[in-house]
Parts: C-alpha cells; sequence; structure tokens
C-alpha cells in the first residue's frame, strides 16, 4: 500500500496532531464541526522527516500527492492554479506537533503570476490589492523560498517612497505597485539566474520544501531546545485556500482568545482591524480595534463569530487563540488552538474550567506548563520600561527572574554597598564559595564563564536569585574596574539589568515588579499534592533556605551540603588550621573548633523544617577549595595563620588536582581523615538531640555518603560515622532514629547497586556527577564544545538541565532495580539538578523513586510536574 | 552438622588446597603417600575467615576443635603437652591457599615452658640444646604472637656476648642461656604485666590467633596486591610436632630442589647444614654444604630422600621445593610445594617436563607465571653488585627492568648528553610529551609524582624502557640541578640505578646485565601461540615500536595514537599554529604541513607490520596539552610565532580546563574542528594507498574515533572521515578496506551500546578512561588516596593496573553483549594498560573479545596469559 502523505482538511481530525501537526490537526478538526474554514490540505511531518532521509530532497512520491490534492482542491472551490477566470491562490504554513510560534516560515497569496495577477485585478476590480499581493508574495517567496536578502526589496519600496515623497507603503498606488513588482522580478533574476517562476505548481512544490528546510533553521534548533522538542517530531505543511480581508470594507481579519490570556478572565479578548491582512495588524501601521467593537459593527458576523468561540472551548475544553478573516461579509477561522498565557492566567484558566465543571482536577492540572510557575515566584521588569529596552549582550538563563542594580566587582564591594541599600548586580569572571555572601546581597548575579550548572548558577537557583551566566561577550577588567560590551564601558557607576529566564543584560535601569501569588495558586497547588505519589524535597544549606523551602511545600531536606557552612567567615580560618594540619591531632584540634559551628548549623536547619527529614551530605570537595591560590593570597594567609609562605605554598601545591572533579574529595576524603566524618557525625546527632529535647520534634537525620563507588568504601565510613552516633547517644543518654545511606553519583555505584544496597539505608541520585561521569565531560568545561554539538544536532539538550534518559536514565534504572532487589524498602530520591526539571521528574515518577529534591524555588514546579507525571502514568 | 574446622593430616589431600592452604594440603598428600611427615593438623582458612567475620576473636567452636585435634595428636605420637616424661614441643606455620614467602609468621618449639625445658635438657641430655630451644621460642612468641619488640631480646644478647668476650651465640653455654631466659621472661612480663604463659595449651591459642592477624599484617596486604591474591582467601594454621636437626651430629636440616631454580637444570639442588635448625640456615653463621655432599656423608639416607624427592616431582608433575629434617639419623619432610623459579629455568622446566612426556603442552603452558617472561625482555642488576646495594627510596614499579646512570634533569640534557655516550637516568617531577626525546635517550626514567599509568609510566613501558614512578621522598631542585634523599645531595655527576621491577631506587652504581633469550623461549611460546583464541596487537605510534611487537609476536596494532607524533620537534611548531588559528582557513593551511609527515608516520607503521592490520585513534587529548604554560615560555613562543604574548597568552586562557581529563578532547575536538578528522583521514589513506602501490602490502585501516559517548556524535565524525576517504579513493583511483570504529571509553557509550555499533564497525576498550568515568577519579590524582585505600583494604588492586571486572568489566560486558545484538560480528578489542594485564587478558579471552593490545614489551606475556586462560577457559 502506498503510503499516505497528504491529508484534506476533512479527512483528518484533532486526534492526528502528530501526524498533521497541532495547525492541520485543528483545520481537520474545524472542517468536521461545520466551522468555516478555508479548504486546504496538510502535508504530513511523515513526509518531512521523509525529506530529511532522504538527503534533503523531497521526493517524488510526496510530490504527486500534493498534485492529487491540489486536483480535489481545485474540484471543491472551483477554482484554478494559474486560472485567468477563477485563479486559485493558496497560503502555504508549517505546523509542528507544538506550536512554535514564529519560529518557521509562512508564505502568502502563493498562485499569482503576471497572468494572475491581471486576472485578480479584474475580478476584484482592485488593481491595488492585486500588485500588492503580488509584490508582497514575491518578496516572500524570495526571501522564504529562495533565501534572497529582504534588504534588497525593501531598499526598493524606500526609494520609490522616497521618490514619490510619500511615507507609508499605503501611499503607493497601484502603478507604483506594478513598477516595484517588475523592479523585484529583477532582483529575483540578478540574484538566482532565473526568472521569477511563473508556475504555481512549481511556487508550490518549491515553497513546502522551504518548510520543510525551516524546520532545521537555527533558530527553530534552539527554540526546540528550549522547549523541550525533539527534532524528530518534523513539521507538518498545511496549503490552504487565501481568504483575503483586505477587499474592502466589509472584510477584515483579526486575532481573538476565548478568554484574556494575560488574567484569564472569562471574556472574549482580541483585537480586529477591517480592510487589512494579518501582516498589517503585525506591523502596527494601523490602530486594530479590541474584538467588542465588532458587536456594534457587525453584529449579525459578531454572534456566528462568538457561537462558534464558544464551540471551540467547549470542544477543546480549553481556552482558545484564533485567527480569523472576512472575506467580504463571511467569516472564516484559519486557525484556532489552545492559547499560550501567562501564569497567573494558566492558573485561574485551570480553576475556573474545572469549577465551570470543564475539566476535572486531573485534566487541570495539566494545563499549567511547570516552568511557569517560575514567574510567579521572582520578580519581573516592568512590562512598558522593557520594551523600550535592547539587550546588549545574552548569556545563559541561569536562575529565573529579573535584576537591576549598579554593577559590583567583587564579592565584598556587593555586601558592603548592599548593607548601604544600594542595589547592585555583582559581575564575576566566575564566582567561588568565598563568594557566597556577596552573592545573597546582589539584587543578581551576572559571570562571563560558567554553564547552568556553574557554581554561580546553582547557588543563585537556591536562593531564588536571578543569574545570568557564561556571558561570554562581556570584557571585565578587575584592575580597572569596568566592564566593556560591544565598545561600550561601564564603571561602577552605571545601572545594568538582567533577565535571568531569557538571558538578556540591558545596559540601562529597567524597573522591576514583584508578582502577586493568587489565591488559585493556592487552590490548584493543593491539588497538585493531593494527585502526586513522588515526594519533593529541597536542596537547602541554610536555615533560610530550608524555612523558604518549607513555605514552597518542600516535605523535607533531600540535600544539606555542609561544605558551603565552611566558607563562612567565621569559620574558615578553623577549616584552613584543619587542611594545613601537620597529624591527626592537630586536625582533630581544629575540628574541634568547627564542631559547634556545625551543630549550630543543623539546629538551624531542623527546627526550620520541624521535624520533617533532613538529609545532610558529608564533606564533598577536595580541601584545595578553601585554600587561595594565588601567591599573593597565599602570603597574606601564611602571615595570619602564623605559618611561613614556603610551608603553606607546599600545602597548596600538594593539595593540586589535575582533574579536581574525579579527585580527592567526597567520602575519600573520610577515608583519608575520618576524623572529619566523626566530627560531622557528632554535630549531626548532637543537633537532633538538642532539637528534640528543647522543641520536641523528631527528626531523623539521614546521614550521606558522597562519592561511593564501591562497598567496602561505604562500609568503612559507615562504621566510623556509627560509632560516633553510638558514642554520642551514649553520652547524652537520649537514642533517636537515623539513617546512613549514600548518594549513587558514580557509575561504579550504580553498576554495584546491589552489593551497596547491603550497607546503604537509602540511595539518593546525585545526577549532576553522574551526568559528568557517564557523559565523560566535565560541566565547567563543556560549554566550550556543547554549543558545537547543538549547532550540529547531536545534543539538542543540556544533559545538565534535563536528564539523559538513555545513558544516565539508564544507570538510574540499574540502580533502582539492584538496590531494590537487595533491599526491598530502600529509600530511593535524586538531589542533583535535574530535579526541577519537569521531564526529569516524569522520569523519577515513572521508575518509581519516592522522591526528588530541588532547589527552594523550584519546589512548586516540581511537585506540579510530579503531579502531572502521576496523571500521565498512574502508578 | 557442625562445621569442620581443623584436619588432622591424615584426613586431607593435596585437592583441597584452598580449605588447608598450600602447607597443608601438601603436608596432607605427603602423609598419604607414605612419606615421613611429623604429625599434626591444619586449622582451615575458614577458621581464619570466620575469626575476621566474629570481628578479629577466635571462637569456642574452632579452639574445641583445635583441642580435639591436639589430643589425637598426642594419642599417635606418644607425646603429651607439658608432660615431665615425653613433652610434645610442636611448630606454628601459617600456609595460604598461595605460597607468600616470609610474610607471614611461624613460631617454632611450642610447649616448651619452665618445667618442660628441664624435661628437654634430661630427654636430651643436652641442656644447651634444650634451653637455646626456650629462649628462642620465647623470643618467637613474645615477637609474633605478642608483638613485643625484637630489639629488646637481641640487645641483651649483645650485652651478655660482650659481657662473656665471644663473638657468636653458639658460643654461649647452657649457663649462659638459661639467665638470657629469665632475662627474657623479665622482659616479657615488664612489657605485657604478666608472666609468660606456662600453659602450652594457651601459648597454642595465642599463636594460631597470632597467624591468623598475620593475615592482615601492612606487608602481607603489600605482597597480596602485587601479587593479586585476594584478602578473602585467608590463611590455614599448621601445627606440627617439632623434629629437632639440632640434636648433633646426626641431625640436619636442608632445603632442597628437585631441579636447580636458577638455569632449570635437572639435578637435586640445594643446601643443607648437619646439627642445626633452618634459622642457621638462614642466619648464615655456619656456611652449608650442597646437597650432592650428603651422599658422600650418608649414602644411605641420600638414597632415601633422592627417592622420595622423585616421587614427589612425579607425583606433581612439577619441580619441587622442600624442607627436610634429620633427627638422630631419621629423615622428615617437613614441606613441599612446586618451586619459585626464575623466568629461565621456568621456560627450560616447562619445556622438558613437556619432552620427558610428564605434562602435555596445555599443562606447561601454565607452568611459567606470565609476568615473569618480564625478566626475560629487560635488563637486570648484575646479582652480586645488587647484593651490596642499599636502596635509598622506593617508588612505583613502573616499567619493568634495572637501569643506572648519572643524573639527568631535562629530557634535552638526557638527549645531549646521551649523544655524547653518555648513560644517563632522566629524573622529572613528571614527564610531559615534550620529553619524548630525552625518555628514548635516557637508559631510565624517574618520577617524583604520577602512578602506575602515568605518562612516564605508559611511554617507558611503550619504548621498554625501565621506569620508576611517584617516588615521593626524592626532592627534586630543578634550578640548582640536584636532588635530594634522606639528607643526601645527588648532582648531575653523581650515579643513581633504578630498578623497574621492584621500584627500589639506589645512589650508586650498579652493573646491569642483559638476559639471553633461549631456545626454549620461541618454543614455549609456539605451544602458547597454538593454544590461544585471543589474538594479541600492540599499542605503538611508531614505526620503532611496531617492529620491535612484531619480533615480539604482536598481530597488528591495535591502537596507534597519533598524538604522539604530534609533539616531535620538526611538526610541533605547525601543530600550534593549528591551534592558534583563527578561522577554519588558517586551520587548514596549518593542517596542511601536518598532513605529509603524518601520512610518513602511517607509512613507517604500515610497512612495519607488513599488511597487519593496523587501529589508528584520531587525536586525543585538549589542545592546550600542546601550548606552553608559564609565561615565560608563552613570550618566547609567542615571538617565534609571531603573535603578541597577549594573543598567545588569551589562546592559552581560552583553552584552559578546570577538568582535562573530561574536556575538550577525543572526538569532540573533531566535531568542534573537522577539519582536523579530515587530514587525519587523508593522511591514514594515503599512506595505505602508498604501502599498497609500491610494496604490495593491503592494510586495512581501522580508523578509530575516540571518547564517544552518543551515536550522533560517532556520526557526525564517521561521516566526516567517510567522505574524506572516498574522495581520496576517487583522486588515487585506488580501492581499499577500512573500516571504521571507535572507543568504548565513555559509559555512556558502553551503555548505549546497541546504538553505538549501528555505526561502529569495531569496539575498541579504552579501559584506561572507562576505569576512570567508572569509578570517578583521575589517574593523575588517585595516587594521593589509593594508598589511603590500600591501607584500609577498602581496594586490593590498582583498577588502573587490574581490569575491575566488578564495576569496570561489568560496563564491558553490557556493551559486548549490546554491540553483538546490534551487529554480531563486531570487532571487539581492549587498547588500555589492562591488555598486558594477566588476570585482565584472561577476561577479555572469557567475555570472547577478538585481542587484546597492549605496549610492545608485554606482548609476550599477553600471549601467554591468553593461552593460559584457554586452558583454563576452552572457548
Amino acid at each position: 500500500m502506498v503510503k499516505k502523505y497528504v491529508y484534506l482538511f476533512n479527512e483528518g481530525n484533532a486526534s492526528m496532531r502528530n501526524l498533521l501537526g497541532g495547525k492541520g490537526a485543528n483545520l481537520a478538526e474545524m472542517t468536521n464541526l461545520g466551522i468555516p474554514v478555508p479548504t486546504g490540505f496538510t502535508v504530513t511531518t511523515e513526509a518531512c522527516n521523509k525529506y530529511y532521509e532522504d538527503g534533503k530532497i523531497i521526493s517524488d512520491e510526496v510530490i504527486n500527492q500534493i498534485h492529487e490534492s491540489l486536483a480535489k482542491l481545485e474540484d471543491t472551490s472551483g477554482k484554478k492554479f494559474g486560472s485567468d477566470e477563477n485563479p486559485l491562490l493558496v497560503s502555504v504554513r508549517s505546523g509542528a506537533r507544538a506550536s512554535m510560534p514564529g519560529m518557521m516560515d509562512t508564505i502568502l497569496n502563493l498562485g499569482l503570476n503576471d497572468k494572475v495577477v491581471e486576472t485578480m485585478a479584474k475580478l476584484t476590480n482592485n488593481p491595488r490589492f492585486a500588485y500588492d499581493s503580488y509584490r508582497r508574495f514575491i518578496q516572500m517567496f524570495s526571501d522564504v523560498v529562495m533565501d534572497i536578502e529582504k534588504r534588497l526589496f525593501e531598499n526598493k519600496i524606500d526609494e520609490l517612497k522616497e521618490k514619490k515623497g510619500v511615507e507609508f507603503d499605503t501611499d503607493l498606488t497601484a502603478e507604483d505597485l506594478k513598477v516595484l513588482v517588475s523592479e523585484f522580478k529583477e532582483i529575483y533574476k540578478k540574484e538566482k539566474g532565473e526568472d521569477f517562476p511563473q508556475d504555481p505548481k512549481v511556487q508550490l512544490i518549491e515553497s513546502v520544501t522551504a518548510v520543510f528546510r525551516s524546520w532545521d533553521n537555527p533558530r527553530a534548533i534552539v527554540y526546540r531546545r528550549l522547549n523541550d522538542i525533539p527534532g524528530e517530531w518534523g513539521t507538518a505543511v498545511n496549503v490552504q485556500q487565501m481568504v483575503f480581508g483586505n477587499k474592502g470594507d466589509t472584510s477584515g481579519t483579526g486575532v481573538v482568545f476565548s478568554r484574556n490570556p494575560a488574567t484569564g478572565e472569562k471574556l472574549i479578548y482580541g483585537e480586529y482591524l477591517m480592510n487589512a491582512q494579518g501582516e498589517d495588524v503585525v506591523a502596527g501601521i494601523r490602530t486594530p480595534l479590541p474584538i467588542s467593537k465588532l458587536k456594534e459593527q457587525d453584529p449579525k458576523i459578531y454572534q456566528q463569530f462568538e457561537g462558534i468561540v464558544n464551540t471551540l472551548e467547549n470542544h477543546y475544553r480549553d481556552m482558545q487563540d484564533m485567527e480569523i478573516t472576512i472575506e467580504e461579509g463571511k467569516l472564516y477561522f484559519l486557525q484556532t488552538r489552545n492559547g499560550k498565557r501567562t501564569a497567573q492566567a494558566a492558573l485561574k484558566i485551570a480553576v475556573d474550567l474545572v469549577e465551570e465543571g470543564m475539566l476535572t482536577k486531573e485534566e487541570a492540572i495539566l494545563k499549567v506548563e511547570p516552568k511557569q510557575l517560575d514567574t510567579l515566584l521572582h520578580p519581573a521588569f516592568y512590562t512598558e520600561d522593557l520594551k523600550k529596552a535592547e539587550p546588549i549582550a545574552k548569556g545563559l538563563p541561569a536562575s529565573p527572574g529579573a535584576a537591576c542594580g549598579k554593577i559590583a566587582f567583587t564579592a565584598e564591594e556587593a555586601k558592603d554597598r548592599a548593607a548601604l541599600d544600594e542595589d547592585v548586580v555583582l559581575v564575576r569572571l566566575e564566582t567561588s564559595p568565598e563568594d557566597i555572601e556577596g552573592m545573597i546581597a546582589a539584587k543578581g548575579i551576572l559571570t562571563v564563564r560558567g554553564g547552568m550548572t556553574s557554581h554561580a548558577a546553582v547557588v543563585a537557583r537556591g536562593m531564588g536569585t536571578c543569574c545570568v551566566a557564561g556571558c561570554g561577550t562581556i570584557k571585565v577588567d578587575e584592575v580597572k574596574r569596568t566592564i566593556e560590551v560591544g565598545g561600550k564601558v561601564y564603571t561602577d557607576k552605571d545601572y545594568i539589568s538582567i533577565d535571568g529566564t531569557s538571558g538578556n543584560v540591558y545596559g540601562e535601569k529597567i524597573k522591576t515588579v514583584t508578582p502577586e501569588i493568587s489565591g488559585h495558586f493556592a487552590t490548584f497547588m493543593g491539588w497538585a499534592d493531593e494527585i502526586r505519589k513522588l515526594k519533593v524535597r529541597t536542596n537547602a544549606d541554610t536555615p533560610k533556605d530550608a524555612q523558604q523551602a518549607a513555605e514552597f511545600g518542600a516535605e523535607g531536606v533531600g540535600l544539606c551540603r555542609t561544605e558551603h557552612m565552611f566558607f563562612a567567615e567565621d569559620r574558615i580560618m578553623a577549616v584552613r588550621q584543619m587542611i594545613t594540619s601537620k597529624d591527626e591531632e592537630q586536625r582533630r584540634r581544629a575540628l574541634d573548633k568547627i564542631l559547634p559551628m556545625q551543630r549550630a548549623d543543623f539546629i538551624g536547619i531542623y527546627e526550620a523544617l520541624e521535624g520533617k527529614p533532613v538529609t545532610i551530605r558529608l564533606l564533598d570537595p577536595p580541601l584545595h577549595e578553601f585554600l587561595p591560590n594565588n601567591n599573593e593570597d597565599i602570603k597574606s594567609l601564611a602571615k595570619e595563620m602564623g605559618l611561613s609562605f614556603e610551608e603553606l605554598k607546599l600545602t597548596v601545591e600538594n593539595l593540586h588536582e589535575f582533574n579536581p572533579m574525579m579527585g580527592h574529595r567526597g567520602c575519600r576524603l573520610a577515608v583519608s581523615y575520618p576524623e572529619i566524618a566523626e566530627m560531622q557525625a557528632r554535630a549531626i546527632i548532637e543537633a537532633a538531640i538538642e532539637v528534640k529535647t528543647t522543641k520536641g520534634f523528631d527528626v531523623v537525620p539521614e546521614i550521606m555518603i558522597p562519592l561511593v563507588g564501591e562497598i567496602k568504601e561505604l562500609k568503612y565510613v559507615k562504621d566510623v560515622i556509627k560509632d560516633t552516633v553510638e558514642s554520642v547517644m551514649e553520652e547524652k543518654n537520649v537514642k533517636l532514629d537515623y539513617k546512613i545511606g549514600t548518594m549513587i553519583e558514580i557509575p561504579r555505584a550504580a553498576l554495584t547497586a546491589d552489593k551497596i544496597a547491603k550497607e546503604a539505608e537509602f540511595f539518593s541520585f546525585g545526577t549532576n556527577d553522574l551526568t559528568q561521569m557517564t557523559f565523560g565531560f566535565s560541566r565547567d568545561d563543556a560549554s566550550k564544545f556543547l554549543s558545537d554539538y547543538y549547532d550540529k544536532k547531536i545534543y539538542e539538550q543540556d544533559p545538565f538541565a534535563k536528564l539523559d534518559q538513555t545513558g544516565v536514565g539508564e544507570l538510574v534504572k540499574i540502580a533502582v532495580e539492584k538496590g531494590r532487589a537487595t533491599r526491598p524498602g530502600i529509600k530511593l530520591g535524586i538531589c542533583g539538578e535535574h530535579g526541577g526539571d519537569p521531564s526529569s521528574v516524569e522520569f523519577c515518577h515513572n521508575i518509581g523513586l519516592d522522591y526528588v529534591s530541588c532547589s527552594p524555588f523550584r519546589v512548586p514546579l516540581a511537585r506540579l510536574a510530579a503531579a502531572q507525571a502521576q496523571v500521565k502514568n498512574k502508578r
């Protein structure tokens, strides 16, 4: 049987979205519902994929089917391609499975040629309309299909307007446009070496091919990456009979929503313009009217329109975004789709639709994009201000929100100036743990280097602070205290504004506004919590973060990194004494100083969570991270510590590592220096006893041993911890429950999880490191080559942002299976950055983890993603 | 049923080696053969394991069984523990499954106490003997069982000898020894706070426990690691009635071999001493006689002895190493085991035993340790010189052999001085690829940093040059051009000698000798080749190495690293131009310069191998490895290259990586700069065409894409190569076969091998990197903490030397299975350092790989290991 690559609108329906694309499926569905839709057909996504498989060639098979469908279209419309009596004009539009607005190409008025344009002029009695359509078509076809620079055509229009002394395109006459048409054709001939194609069938096939090709244009690739759309989906192409909103005063065009997409208010919302085509609305030369005006202008049409809008909303059970055209008093719907909406609107609409009985709670849960919740939790730029601003650079959208302030060049400066109530944005080549206080003080953080999981990005997300990372086009001169972008120099007196959601950087002051969280949020999230099976914890290192996360609904701490506490000003010295110790005894003395501070940290976190479980990870980073690197700093620290420069320098050199990521860190530190683990275990348990005694919270501390790769390694450290815990409990004469488990972040741990589970009472998948080791690339270095990988379509997603289910996910599955085989009740969670990514959360749900843990500001997102996963895949 | 932990000698046999240990099983076997063996019993290895499982406590169950067996021993011997008529004395000796000479502890004369010593004096009419035995027992028991310092006892002996004005222990009288005994008991009491135990049963249980404990002493742990003996084997303990060779002139003791262990000559070989105990032979105070003298001295005893030796050799079908004692004219065999032998002897004995019809070739193949072959291929120290030398330091035995020369501090110096016929040893903190010419010129290489797979180690092994790596106790002052060890300073005028087999470093000149390879080698290796199924290739980057490997029997090149060629003096400049190129065009110009050089390299290698397959890996290291690091060098290079310092410095900075091992390297370079892969593919194919045309060798180049983690990545680079190859073949109008495959060295590649195999025609397991990624530690950094891991018995083996079958091996197995599922005929090999490790070779054989590839000097070893694997596990 011959494969069907082309469907007439009346042959499809809404369920065929994957094959026909969103637009095509909805055009088919509307056709079936009896809604006035200009006739047409859809070339399938499979034809697009075939085009790529065949080496970017459209096959005869597909061409023939297009011609067959075209013939049918001619039959039903009574019009004919190239006819001098009743010529058929069509639009050619892309339509992928997921909506990708503005990402791909559209060609209108296809079918016009030198002969047809005359016929049109006569038929419409409107030569200006005919020639304007023709010149637009030549321009679009040349640009979109033939890749001729748009500018060449625009220059001609500008020249002509100048010559005629007029301001607007609309001031040009039919004769002027006729001249333009012949000039445009000359440009075409000059650029392509052949005449502008006069055969509408050639125009059509070339245009369809151009749409296929546009699936792989750079901006489409980037859009797909940002929106998790796989490249293999392909796009469909819709060929549809043209209708004209610019045929005079009884014609018009409009874009409307069945509810307000900004607020969610239940009221038809939109704009229309009479005697105009879609383009004119966008161009902004004439001001469109609110759709409510149509009711006054043409009540009959409005009534028909309103009826169809309601039909569509009821049919799709969601807010609809529609495109309409009125041609000489006849209403057409050119498109309908579920409308994009703001986060506020999404919540209101979801809650309203449940209350109206249109949706169940489970269905409503699917109506809000988890990532949208981000915008509810962070400041945004004031829209009016933003409209006027031009970005000066673009980095990675590392932590959402918007921030504005004067430039601070060091963390210390940021802290000091913020203390004087100045708004500052901290700009650094990259941040390090020592910068933590400045990062807290700053409104936003901008770094030149580093990716989505760089120190700046991770810490900023944790704090909910806006951050743009890896903005390589900015040149920072730390000595002169300036930054330079595009030839312009900014000092600490200058404002910059950064948008952590888009990655945009602005060289000016832009006002920010903090969103209000409505009651709908609570209602909606309540439903999410009812539905989901996967628990959501948070990654929090401080009582403040833990508190914040608890307010956002975290059900515990999944990862408390103990090393961040080590950098605080009041304890880094003790930590450094510990590191430079000559022997165990000296080290123990230094650790004794750190003990009470760690204990206080843990008390704070336990109290913030009021007895919810807390997973505390033992010291993880290599020790050299706590020491300075350059001779200057070593000198001054040596002095401070009462060591000789040579002594300290030698320590620093001895601790130097070629690949710190794979160095002396994690549980390897505890193997070499068990006294560190002892101190931490003591602090964890003493704090739990304190909180139990004074506040009555029954904390069950979960002590997590990082970077385990071998059961004996885990056993060794576990024994050290257990001995300490038991003796603390004996000293204090208090018994409490606790768990000892491990992070699974080394491939070998996953591969030998059956053995590891003999000793581990819980696994927490550290998917950041597991991703690094599984892919064999360091997240700090990968940004250098990942862009080449995206360009060449090798990777479509940043594996540090979205869990790689094929490779890393395979290891996680192996570990889950093997771990449960040994210890059926083992508690399983994930604490990598992926815990806050919706598709990764879904994966965790599907493979049966108990919880995900993510940064505080991502907790709501994870709760929603978990609920959606349960609706999609009940477990 | 009660588990049996103790076996009388007549209850066991040779097949029970795992349970009874080697010594115990052989004592049982000899007993059954009717050979005169003093009676006794063996406490099993399971009892040892139980001791550790029970938390280092010997259980009552085991104690009771020992007491029961002791009672039986008393019955059969007619002697009794502590008896004042006929007291039983026993020896307590360890005996593990594998022989570990000198590694664990022995206690002799157990059963003596203040009363028994008197009885013995009377019974033997030899009070001197009795008291000498007692003082020895106290000394041994105190040292071995009670951990009292030996020195304390030796001091007393020295004091006494001085006081008496005598030179030798043997000059001390019975009365002197009696005094010593009481002084020894005082020391014991002072040290332990209690009297020396008088109850022989207490002495016995304490001693058995001490032997169990000694299984885990540091030197035993190190020995096990060097000899691949798992910790969980445990040791057995043999308790045997004492016989005395020191009871007068009709008594004696000896150590004999059924053939000469140094040469393999078929002649009973050994030494004996009358009126002596084993200890005396070792102490070297009296000179033992060759065993042939015994024939003259006591022909009757000798005849019995010779008969038993022949019986044992025929029974065990191998050269035996035996211990005998003659007590008052009665001959006893205290031990027999397959004798240790030199490599030369091992080969001769194996070949002779086959010729004598005692062994089949398959059995003979198992009689030579693969690692022994190393000593046949490398120089060794002249034994007489070595005896007089004392090591000044010890590093890692990174590449076998011995070397002696004056110290050279830089590679350039080594090269220059070697050119003047001076023998030099290159001493560096660590080596880098730029040092290659100096490394070739030096007799040996000594580094302060780096492990078994550091640059120095890998390159040295490849060249067959002796190397000691990671010798941290040496302080190198590169400015003063001195090294300091233990307070002594050495300059470039001083000789040092290094032993790459032991890791020893000597601060003096020691003569080296080059071994002769006998005809037995060829015969024996011929059998190995007949038997084995696994092919053996070599890792070789130069024609010279390839040639050497071919002489050693390599069947092709499994890994030709193309980057080593990049460092040669005549091309590094072109490589640097390539790296500092501003755009593709500039880069292509630089690559054009490199092309003819690469082509010449490949021609050389193809020719050396005369048409055998050659796997060539595309450029692998990150580009910054080719640029200098410090400002000085950058400055001078910038000048040389006509760049500004700032420009070059910026390039160096931009290329800097946090974790180079996980950075922009391997196929990632080819993705970013496909023109590099193009140039290399062109050189590979042009060279093959050249060699085919001029020499008639039909080379099938195997182009290997490194560091692949994702199928699309492989596909991209493969397409680049394929296009180049096809166009080269078209240009030259020659067709030839070639293969494109990949290294499996990233966990994700192994996990997705079913996908990878769609594009890869072969897999070569890069187990060096795969080990790093699977364990999550960098081989450059791991040496810092691995020693802690060995000390704490977490790892018993260096996973970079011996393939970790549990974790890394699991990934290899997954990849083999998945790869074969997609492409049943896929060629599978291994090219990591593990290709030259016998147990890893066996693993590769067992999982069905097609070949292993190792450095040239390990090829014979791998051939033998492969044959042994086939004998052990037919496939």
